[in-house]
């Protein structure tokens, strides 16, 4: 992790409730890389007492956002979408790394598997983003 | 609202955690459709002072929920995509809607629109749940 | 139907081979907005003797082209999704109608409904594109 | 590439009249997995001199049913989403492997790189199907 990513990404965590809500660790950084990690708590849940959609895209998210900004090239999100395979349960462990599949100078394209404690993928996650040309840091 | 679709969704909302914590309000219901609300609190931002995306796809995903599980035939999301149109910040008020654009036998289509108090539409949401055939209640 | 926007689709058809091959007829063009038509022939058929699900998606494709681009500012799909609602058979008339979502600096979001010839929702797509800021004619 | 493999794809290839319009040449076989290849022709273009999306959609949606179907359980897609990350120019040869990312009993989902002659990434595309239980052959 070269000085600038962590700089880059420190300050993102520093910012970032929500993220520090969800309990991510950040695991790996790279240039157009990013491998996170959360927990599962009750509090994340859904009326099926399973984990809530929205739970697994917020990981996805926070790796896309790690990922597509390490260059200190402040991008936004416009399409996301996720693919839910496998049912999360309170106490699972995800990971979501994020894969930069295109660094265009106004856009990237990210692919990010979210698995679990048992190496399954729960979710498969495309998102596009914008870059706006300004610095985060 | 019909009794079923009040029974199954006070069932859902007495379950999810996640959309209490998110203070979800149903404003309305009817067979396939759905209507709900929340406000913006500080710990939903992300390391950009902004709302995180996750926070936007979790409403239009209860919404999604609600609307495909409201005649009590246990429903699951299978894709889901999201277009992130304007920035979201602390105090907004968001409301999602949830239309039924297919409802097959195994499968279901659904088209999910965010506005802010200002009736903006600040993202546009697709969601794929399959049918299990399941009662929730 | 302005000239801009008649001049700049037309340039378009003159030019898209396959459009032309598809047999799309322009109804109707606004800023932001195309309304176009084909019918489905036999050899646009799949392997189950229903219309391949790449035409009904070149259609709805051509029609995002023609909304984002008739301001003149030459934009280019990013990422495109599409939901299959109905089988579509051979004979069939569609119809997809491109409406503008968002109109962003640097990106469009557009939605596009394909029904058929009895006024069934047959396929929903969502494009986003990207505006170069070139001119097309 | 068994025999029933082979058996539905020919099965398909032979009604498949889109397909063949393409140009679709099969190159590898396997349970969920398929890999196919096309090359552009000058009528596959569109109003910007490139080819339309929708051609290359089309193939990764040829190879995203050879895949699907090749266990002869007749399987549809329901979502369909496809970015497009590089121009493809009338002469260059697409290939598109569809790779089993999830296989449910009701519902598969696969991911679809496309490459060019150069191995270069030129589309990302990820489809949601379901089963139907019928055989094909």
């Amino acid at each position: 992790m070269s000085d600038l990513h962590e700089q880059v990404v420190s300050h993102m965590m520093n910012h970032d409730a929500f993220s520090r809500w969800l309990g991510i660790e950040v695991l790996e950084l790279k240039e157009g890389y990013s491998k996170i990690k959360m927990t599962i708590r009750e509090e994340m849940t859904n009326g099926f007492y399973v984990t809530h959609g929205g739970i697994i895209f917020s990981l996805a998210d926070s790796a896309l956002a790690f990922a597509c900004n390490n260059r200190n090239n402040l991008s936004l999100a416009l399409e996301c979408n996720i693919s839910f395979l496998k049912q999360v349960n309170v106490g699972d462990e995800l990971t979501a790394d994020a894969k930069e599949i295109h660094n265009g100078r106004s856009t990237g394209v990210y692919s990010i598997n979210v698995i679990n404690q048992n190496n399954q993928l729960v979710a498969l996650f495309k998102g596009t983003c914008f870059r706006t040309g300004k610095n985060l840091v």
